[in-house]
């Protein structure tokens, strides 16, 4: 299934995995890649710029196909050497970056001049207007649906991508909600070009997660998520437990950034990703866990997104056609 | 294009009308049916049920194509008859009649006695699974993009579509978010047999509402809208102007049902409907409306629908399968 984004990209199929902290590792990304579609390392999952360039290194040795690199620019408490990171993934010959967070405004030059293809992720279409702007080859556009940073706007998909696709004159993917094959057909029946999938591709085989994890995400819902920190207008799609539950209570009375930040630090996830305890911390996931129900790996499930949207096209939505 | 939906109701094509509050008379009904989707009357926008026996014969006599009477369960100050409204839609030989807000299992006997087809509107799987169990015919669910009582929920139809036709074995409506051929075929996609559209006809030349309120509509963007109620769990998607929001303050500040109450009265939107004063009350829309640039009549709009679809089905989607 090939379009504007595969043909971008190089990739066989319009898939493309989420750039997810602390599980963006090599073992995921290789296998992502390595079944067709675009795996993504997450720059700040490694702790240092050196890091990256060793885990670029190992990446490398695990798949030759295209993949990319998220780099997120957020609000932090200590600074992070953003430019190191960048100079680390255009040395190491990365081809594609997807870009999340901030406007990337002041690493573009730098991306454009070693020709690197550059994915902008965002939660609005005014967003998606301004990346295109400063040069971005692609947007990323996150519905309200999507697991982590939501933004504050509140559109799902359904409107989200065909208002930014109608806005937009560089390819636009799909991204939160999405996990199968009737999602790849709806969004390229709203325009999109490719989707993305977070969630789905955490609850693989090689996804560096417990297994912990992954079974809750088979097991809960899409009611089992709680949106934190709308109070700082820095909402965030989680897993709905005890803790996070409390965070919400905590806004509610009007706690502010010092007393809610030691709870819900990004450390949390990482903890929880890495240890299994469901119920010991915060951790992102999207409402698309409702229609997760299997872990397999990244190639069986790949395969079957593709041959489920062809199926549905050619014995399905033909057939309606009469 | 025919689905379990069409057969099952008779109609042309898998689009059906909104049942909406002060809107849905005969008018916008009867240029609905006889563009061959399915109209359908709100038998509470009528004062009493004689006024509802005059305005189905009213509409009788402007279409003999099928239609539907919406009747809506909901908690009022003021107790409704709602024996005699149902005893009227019986009465009267409507074939097809879409129930709204509280259980409606009281009412099913005398329905399917009649023979009559239900569809209940609800905004969870959980809702739908127990509307199927009492015996409905279909169940039409309504994603968080809707207007109106969004349900306490937050899934979007992307997520909820799907994952409500996973687990009924009626066939299912998705509603919420959808205006275009686009919105059809991601539905048709996603396992609906059908789509809803409420605040697209609202914005219709026959749809009995203000020509101010229409432009509104059409000139206002998917984040023009308000969600009030949640407070006291009867969220509401509503315009958003500075009436709503001050709606949202009182909440915020703690105000009770009695404070609230007098100034998000029903007929506030009757008022702004028939008034066309758009920042003068509370009305109903969904966040579809940034999708809608236009003002055609209902006959235009199902065509270009249906349209749209088939084509995006024929020189998108297959062509994307090689």
């Amino acid at each position: 299934m090939q379009t504007a984004i595969t043909r971008l990209l190089g990739i066989t199929h319009p898939i493309i995995q989420g750039g997810m902290q602390w599980v963006g590792r090599a073992e995921l990304t290789a296998a992502v890649s390595n079944a067709g579609a675009l795996g993504i390392l997450t720059a700040l999952t490694q702790p240092t710029p050196e890091a990256l360039h060793d885990e670029i290194n190992r990446l490398r040795s695990m798949t030759d196909k295209p993949f990319g690199v998220n780099l997120t620019f957020l609000p932090t408490l200590k600074p992070i050497p953003y430019e190191a990171y960048r100079d680390v993934i255009i040395d190491s010959g990365v081809r594609i970056v997807e870009t999340a967070g901030n406007n990337p405004s002041a690493h573009m030059p730098a991306f454009k001049q070693a020709g690197i293809k550059v994915i902008h992720k965002c939660t609005t279409v005014r967003h998606a207007l301004k990346a295109q702007d400063i040069g971005v080859d692609a947007v990323s556009i996150d519905g309200f649906e999507c697991a982590g940073h939501v933004g504050e706007e509140d559109i799902p998909g359904l409107v989200l991508i065909p208002a930014a696709v109608a806005k937009l004159k560089i390819p636009v993917i799909a991204s939160g909600g999405f996990g199968d094959g009737r999602g790849l057909v709806a969004a390229l029946a709203l325009g999109a070009e490719a989707i993305n999938m977070g969630t789905r591709f955490m609850c693989t085989i090689e996804a560096p997660v417990h297994h912990n994890i992954k079974q809750a995400i088979v097991e809960q819902g899409e009611h089992d998520t709680s949106l934190i920190l709308r109070s700082l207008r820095n909402s965030s799609r989680v897993y709905k437990n005890a803790l996070a539950l409390s965070v919400i209570e905590m806004e509610k009375s009007g706690a502010t950034i010092a007393e809610i930040g030691p709870k819900v630090a990004g450390v949390k996830g990482r903890g929880v990703y890495e240890g299994g305890d469901v119920e010991g911390g915060i951790w992102t996931v999207g409402q698309v866990q409702g229609l997760i129900h299997d872990i397999p790996t990244c190639e069986v499930l790949v395969a079957r997104i593709v041959q489920e949207a062809e199926y549905i096209i050619r014995e399905r939505l033909v057939r309606l056609c009469g």
